[in-house]
């Protein structure tokens, strides 16, 4: 919260993440704040036109902002194309992550060679035939079994556990509770209504530069793999099941289930609490808003909406009861526009 | 299950919970239990008019209700404003819970001070510069990462997770499988389509008496803080985002999501599976039902729905249908009507 | 994913399995696949005419397929009766599972006595008072409270809680962070609004053959019990709250929720995210159909279904306005009905 004492010059953030600096350039800011709050010692950044009011009353003492806002700009400011992942950056600069120590902590249990470099927390179980990549760090009761694979640099924070043969790849960070490689729901019902379980065989094996949020859960395949490409962002909650295919930089929000052998393509969002159907297949650039429900294949970009709106339970009594005689209205309009036809034609 | 074997008498409870006994002080229950199913050693209570009948056949040792349920009941009983707030006092007198051992179990990793009356659980991780209030327990495989404060007579049961910095108040219940403090869901997106990680700098703050349910999910703030002020009650997989703040004594039943920033009132309830956007306000006493969308402001009380209703399958298909073709619906009635004016002017 | 190196003979299938076989009985198939992806030395099966396609193209060494499927069937052949059920045999057959070593790793903290052929993994922990049947495995990092009684052959994978007094019964798996029996969500509200805890003094009672998904919940009763009859199938992510009693092989997708003290009857299916309100009976053989919520009893096998369906966004926020007017809708049209009547009998 206090980012670093010394604070960084806005010169010195120009020439490391690019931008043109107008005002001091010897000026220190020592944290990221809104435009709102933000003193004279930090920086803010200005995305959102809604807040231009509060680009002029800032006692920031530094903006980031895009050229077409820079007119006018009192403070000292730097211009850039993209303000928000600029202001990202200046958040990683101003609070760079506090790194694990390398080496294993004598608690935990360790039956593969790994590098010196890796850092494995309290209580943590890793089996053998693990393989982890330079500069990773395994968190305090994180469980990797047999054959799991972990790229260089990737950050598993406390109380992850991945199942045997899964692999993550490169700058990854998994959240607490994550659970990767549990079987598929993958089950045949007999013929007096009980269940034979299928073995899942298939694997979890997920890119680089991936987050996955806490207490989500990515099923094993049940033949084939399971895969989530680069770049792709899940947040807390989310459930995918065996097969899904997610496609490079695709973003989930918190509470989103993806059913059987769906595949999804790249740079596709979806909203907090939206479902997926199984063995359906997501086009590109698909935007699916929150607590919609894709029950069948989408081929075009877009955004689609399935939400319920809310209403006072009073209202809301009123016309879900109609819901339920939508086709009966319908054929009910169709037989007036018919009669009234006829006596228009009468007439 | 069994309670105190000696029990307990009703002069007693009434001693120390208040209420006015009409009946033998000298009884003994043991046990709480449903007006249905209590035997003469356990006692009931009548808290809904619908169970009236049963009240009348309860071979209850004794009964707990209020002043105008009293008369004609044949059963000893306590006369009380709020027989089941008095009811979960009697529950708690008849099965005190059982304290966990103070001290530090031998496997725990703990590398701060805490006090002698605190109770640390198996494998449990407390990094450095750790508080922990008195006759605290933490529960087995619980990690509490650098500068976690727990406030004097909180629970955790086993395996939750608190991330670096979060406080948590005095009192509170946090169950297992819970995270407090993982990163928010912080992303600007570049113009290739992916996305650059925002840290997420602030913390999880947590009043007194707050209970957090089985793998729920609280996130730390962007820059703030994410706040659950005092009484709050949250159920399991509940997911709270960056910087949500959440006002006294509210209650979210189990599978709630909230988005970012959003700003819930004092002593509102949020149906099960129930979800809130991001950026809203939500005014004190608002309730919303289960699998309700919150998807824009709620400035006035009162109860607020938008689930959809269930039919049989064969029915939704033909009316759900007809959704996607509300609007033409509507435009065809305001036709309809404009030639039926037209007509009605005619005759 | 390579199955048995050495393959297993169809006559020994059918030998073990049954079925009646139509080709070489010496041929060996070393793992399963689809039509499509199946290799010579592999076998597919033939289960949703769909694909009838494939069968003719298949390059698998072997199919298994229904007796009305195999005339024309050039590829050796084994007939049974249901052959996905079948299928999920063949595939335990060749990937039998890797079994844990019987014996207590010297990291896990065990205060009962087990027998000798269970299996307790890394930095478990096994309170007093637990017992646990034969070849039982406790995976690494499972926490098991006091009184916990898990049945012969069942298997915890990693990180998986049990409270106090709950009770799994044989051949169960449950995956990692799952948690059976925390705390029920009783409640009882005061008059100034804050919430007075219920202590929940019931268990968790689990049945034989019973599968529980990753990071589910199932609450302990407060009063009586929780109940998961033998051979129930519950997905990842599921909530399932106190007093629930679900029958006998109903199978549950990913993050299902169902409120306290309903009772669900056998074979039921709930696709994933439906949600089931308390204190409700839902008949035996009712499948409910994803993201639909069940508000009220339901007395009738057969498929109910209430999501709201998908539109391009735009559509949406036109459609979905007219919701809330449903009932003025239905207004007008009866309005209408009665001018239209009125004018015809005029004319």
């Amino acid at each position: 919260m206090t980012g670093r004492v010394e604070g960084v010059s806005l010169g010195e953030i120009v020439a490391r993440l690019g931008g043109r600096l107008v005002g001091d350039a010897t000026l220190r800011v020592t944290q990221v704040a809104t435009l709102e709050q933000a003193a004279s010692d930090q920086i803010a950044f200005f995305a959102n036109t809604k807040y231009r009011k509060q680009l002029q009353s800032t006692r920031a003492g530094a903006v980031i902002l895009a050229p077409a806002s820079a007119q006018g700009c009192a403070r000292p400011h730097i211009i850039c194309d993209n303000p928000y992942a600029y202001y990202a950056r200046v958040v990683r600069l101003l609070n760079p992550p506090a790194a694990a120590p390398a080496g294993i902590h004598p608690s935990a249990v360790v039956l593969s060679e790994l590098p010196a470099t890796v850092h494995v927390g309290a209580q943590a179980f890793v089996d053998e035939d693990v393989q982890i990549g330079e500069d990773a760090s395994i968190g305090a009761g994180c469980v990797l079994a047999k054959g799991v694979r972990i790229g260089a640099g990737s950050l598993l924070y406390p109380r992850v556990t991945v199942y045997a043969a899964c692999c993550i790849g490169r700058n990854a960070i998994l959240h607490s509770g994550a659970v990767v490689g549990a079987d598929g729901f993958g089950m045949a019902r007999e013929d007096d209504g009980s269940w034979t379980k299928i073995p899942q065989i298939g694997r979890v094996v997920i890119g680089n530069d991936v987050e996955i949020g806490a207490n989500t859960t990515i099923d094993r395949g049940a033949l084939g793999d399971t895969v989530i490409e680069d770049g792709v962002k899940i947040d807390n909650q989310v459930q995918i099941a065996h097969n899904v295919h997610i496609g490079a930089h695709t973003a989930m929000a918190g509470c989103v289930g993806v059913a059987g052998s769906t595949r999804i393509g790249r740079r596709c969002t979806f909203g907090g609490g939206a479902g997926i159907l199984g063995h359906l297949n997501i086009a590109d650039d698909v935007n699916v808003s929150a607590f919609t429900l894709v029950t069948k294949s989408i081929a075009q970009p877009g955004t689609y909406t399935g939400a319920m709106p809310l209403e006072p339970h009073r209202d809301w009594m009123r016309n879900a009861a109609r819901l339920r005689h939508l086709e009966a209205m319908s054929d009910r309009i169709r037989e007036l526009e018919a009669r009234l036809a006829q006596l228009e034609g009468r007439n």
